[in-house]
């Protein structure tokens, strides 16, 4: 498949954006108008460039507003095409996008569209230019592709095509199936975008909300797929109008694009593999479905494959000065498993949850979550698929005899080992831990439940084809959860067993009074991770018995509690004495706890009873007031 | 008028909410239920809190989803809202708003809706409560005011009333005549809340979209003046939930939302002073408007009047070393008029269009616009309404003989000064420089034609109440421009004739690649003062011969505009050869320059012609490309 990406997608001028798509690894990229149009590069400074970083210029775009237009009106947009002809000889480029007429359409006749198309690609024509024709999803008149193509059908000239865009398709919810019907060579173009389901104004959707592929929620491996069966063999490029985009990195924005488009190559052949083609369509007779799939002229790379995740092999805790981290694992019913035989790293196990305490932080590193170990069937094959989707790969050094973990480095930072976990849900690496406690107490049984992550607002989506690509995490419908420094967006990410439940949140940050606007925010948000056990009121008492520093539950909350759920007044009690939280829904219960909070990061212990899925979402405004107003006594104190 | 808000509004802890409605001299607060159950206070503290900072607490809310159910939910509904009637009676309120159901109505039926109604008002009555019943716009059932206020009716309890949010009422574009039909009696509470009309789900528009009165497109004054001539006198109280004013500084949210209401106050006082109201209502007949309005039970405070100003006065630029800005300005034309007889400023004109240089800034601190003057008819009066509308006093230093300028702070901390202008556009207060040029050059007319400020994103709306309600300004529909570090949303204010035209940009922000998430991003804007001047191309020659330091505008701008506009091959040459922009519309032409930028400013020469009324919208990406090139271009060199 070839890539592609529209420069309007990034942000930076032309010569950042080129730089960018080339170090991404991108086959080509339409020139959005107004980013040469402002630029110092001259078309020839521009066709060089181009050459010299590898990049084929597949599409100038966009030119609007052409057909259904008056006859003045016609001989003033021929002259403009024409300039933008001559300008695309010298750039070297041979197509150029039209989209139909939004502004200054008038007059809403086929026949005359279909004439003035024609002027324009016999015009075309004499500069070597190949128009390809696409229906705005609010274009005055034609806002349907298929519309679109019957105009280029009937107008029948070797200078005229369609260009097809997912986005100005699905969220008009056309169907894609037709697709098949259009005759490859009439394809000129095809561009691809994702994005959320929003009930919006299609066009303030299409000009803020668009992500990359597997970013968002249309049906793109079939939109593809359709695509691949009418035989298209050209590029398959990204447009895509992002508010947050646009403000991003311009090079890491890069690789997020291309990341989702080798993504969407391997969803679309996956999709032609399970999907039997439209009877009677060349490919659709005898052998396998991949073997028909090979058949279609577009080659689709595919990835090595993974399974998601049998669960978290463990987390990892760094800080400069680790006193505080061990005392709250202790207190928590952590066992210490002794130091590492080489690496300043403690374990600390409860059950089959191992949290590794790394002391190699710089000096004053306040505690922080730094890495997480997924247990995978193939650390290798897993590591070749994340480096294929271009994760940056984590060296991490290790002596003979000791187990290599294949690590890469999240969007946040945040480092991921994949490990090769034991079905009996111990790990082979803890026997580099040797000074400690000889066996670790199998008494409880206890599990990572689920970890939260903070994630940058810039990087929010990019983490979430991240894990959704490279990890084969489902992210599940986000919820919003109100605290006192702004609603919390939140994004479950989790495998169909539930094993490995990772939770994105992203933070607001309260902007300071009298700040300057460039200055940095307090920041607000904490991480956290979460540990299941079977009797949480037990877990509780021994942590108190131990010393715990719980995080202190409002008596309002519990009073709420009751309004709610009309709780026996025992068990009511042991929630307000031990600082337990609780929910309940249709399918169960759920019982956790928090510790206050140590650096960034704080732990909570969960129970879940019957078949309860959630994590609590009804009790998080409790838990961020109560943080907040931690913070913000701290904050006071400090002054 | 009683004035009120929801803690919902605000960021912060309950505490911090409290404390900031009582600085910002609200008479009283909605206490949100979530505030509530997740603040350490006890009810009681809350009382006592509220008592000391003389606010009442008017209303407990949102009490969701009770009627329209089975009878077993009933049940469990009857006794949660017992729950929350005994914990109103510790709180000491009386009034709490039930909205109609969303989630658990499973029963259509107006009949049973009024019997469990009946049910929750009886319960209400043993405890001394008042349910304030109110039509969420996507309520299951019942969405619509009038149809709320016939259950209510219907009734007919006296502890069951109908709450009335201008959110719910005017995004679903009810009519609100019909509030002046209801019975005062029945009318238990009244909130308000403004947003821009957009076309999406109403429910994702109410939760994160609404602002204060004056800050969106409501017809809030209208609505008041029905809420007024119903008879209602209780607390107007606002609602409003925003992305952004949570996430912003509570004290001068709070400051921001008391002034929307002052102001919504006297608009509505004007709109009953303006209309008739409906004949037989008995208010109606005899005497003037305004009389009548007087005659309604609910006080309306006016302010003090003031007109549109007449124009700017002056713009200041400040800085440590003046030397670069006394070029440029040299350069562009103006003449330096001498220092101030007692402070360390400079006064530079060019015709009527005068700038201050204040050469008393911090050390190292680099050019930046830091005051504008404008002409109004009485700075006195102009004064008192802005200090009414709570605008932060700016003292300004003078002596004996000086003009006294009333001085107060934007929101962006720009200082507007209100000065009393001459009918012939020249200023008293140059009298007081006396040792550069006796006579300034009346040669040419020249004019601030308008100024443009970057605005941080926490206070964008709050600065377009500010301009609207403090100087008369009137916002226009704001427009959207791109530039390489994203889009940035331009929000023209401005008075009818333009005389005075201010532009307020909200600039988004790179985020660094590698920075973390709290540190401070890198300021791309830039802000300036535009000059109006008869003849721009003579303008730009005599510049450029005096070796200014034009903006450089790339060749492909030229190609582009010439294919767009056709222009004469001289005069796109003269364009060219000289860095001017060019754009027409069907009223006119515009011509502009832009200097180079000196620390955060630069300056702009425009000539109007015919009645061009624009900025050169289609231009503003180029000059944002090259001012991003240049920038980034330093801040390469810097490293």
């Amino acid at each position: 498949m070839r890539t592609g990406i529209a420069t309007v997608c990034l942000s930076g001028t032309l010569k950042e954006k080129m730089q960018a798509c080339a170090i991404a690894g991108f086959d080509g990229i339409e020139i959005f108008e107004q980013d040469l149009v402002t630029s110092s590069l001259s078309p020839e400074d521009v066709r060089k460039m181009a050459a010299d970083l590898g990049l084929t210029l597949d599409l100038y775009q966009p030119f609007r507003d052409f057909d259904s237009v008056t006859e003045d009106l016609l001989a003033a947009n021929l002259r403009r095409a024409e300039a933008k002809f001559r300008l695309m000889s010298r750039l070297g480029m041979d197509t150029i996008l039209v989209c139909t007429n939004v502004a200054t359409a008038t007059i809403d006749d086929d026949d005359l569209r279909a004439q003035q198309l024609a002027a324009l690609a016999d015009l075309a024509g004499e500069h070597g230019v190949k128009v390809a024709y696409e229906a705005l999803a609010w274009g005055k008149y034609v806002n349907d592709y298929e519309h679109a193509h019957r105009l280029v059908a009937k107008v029948d000239h070797p200078n005229l095509g369609t260009c097809l865009d997912s986005f100005h398709i699905l969220s008009r919810d056309w169907d894609t199936a037709p697709i098949e019907d259009i005759n490859a060579d009439k394809i000129f173009f095809v561009q691809v975008a994702d994005a959320p389901k929003l009930s919006m104004d299609v066009l303030s959707w299409s000009r803020h909300y668009r992500v990359f592929p597997g970013e968002g929620q249309f049906e793109l491996a079939k939109f593809m797929g359709h695509v691949v069966r009418a035989g298209y063999t050209g590029p398959v490029s990204l447009e895509v109008f992002n508010d947050v985009f646009r403000q991003s990195d311009v090079e890491r924005t890069a690789v997020d694009a291309m990341r989702s488009l080798i993504w969407l190559e391997e969803q679309s052949a996956k999709w032609l593999d399970t999907n039997a083609p439209a009877a009677g369509n060349a490919a659709g007779a005898g052998g396998t479905q991949a073997a028909a799939r090979r058949r279609y002229p577009m080659e689709l790379a595919t990835l090595p494959q993974v399974a998601e995740p049998a669960g978290f092999n463990f987390a990892e805790v760094k800080a400069a000065d680790t006193g505080v981290l061990e005392k709250v694992l202790g207190q928590l019913g952590f066992e210490f498993n002794g130091r590492h035989r080489t690496k300043d790293v403690q374990l600390w196990t409860m059950g089959h949850a191992r949290v590794i305490i790394n002391e190699q932080a710089p000096e004053a590193a306040e505690p922080a979550i730094a890495a997480l170990g997924f247990d995978v069937d193939s650390p290798v094959i897993a590591s070749a698929r994340a480096q294929q989707l271009k994760a940056p790969v984590v060296p991490r050094k290790s002596q003979a005899n000791e187990e290599v973990f294949q690590g890469f480095s999240a969007p946040d930072s945040t480092e991921i080992f994949l490990c090769q976990g034991n079905p009996d849900g111990t790990a082979a690496w803890t026997r580099e831990f040797g000074e400690g406690l000889e066996v670790p107490s199998g008494a409880r049984t206890a599990v990572i439940d689920h970890v939260n992550l903070a994630q940058p607002w810039q990087h929010f989506d990019e983490a979430v084809l991240f894990y959704t690509s490279a990890l084969a995490l489902e992210p599940q419908p986000y919820a919003e959860v109100a605290s006192p420094s702004g609603l919390v967006r939140s994004q479950v990410m989790q495998t169909s067993d539930r094993d490995v439940r990772l939770v994105l949140n992203l933070a607001p940050v309260i902007q300071q009074d009298g700040a300057d606007p460039g200055t940095a925010p307090r920041k607000t948000y904490q991480e956290h991770i979460a540990f299941a056990v079977d009797d949480l009121v037990a877990t509780a008492r021994a942590a108190r018995d131990r010393g715990l520093a719980f995080l202190q539950i409002p008596e309002n909350y519990y009073e709420d509690l009751d309004a709610r759920f009309d709780l026996d007044p025992g068990f009511l009690g042991t929630l307000r004495d031990l600082n337990l939280l609780y929910d309940r829904d249709a399918d169960g219960e759920f019982l956790h706890f928090y510790t206050a909070t140590v650096g960034s990061v704080f732990f909570e212990m969960v129970e879940r009873r019957g078949n309860y899925d959630g994590y609590g979402a009804p009790n998080a405004p409790v838990r961020h007031a109560v943080q907040y107003d931690h913070l913000h006594d701290l904050t006071k104190t400090n002054h």
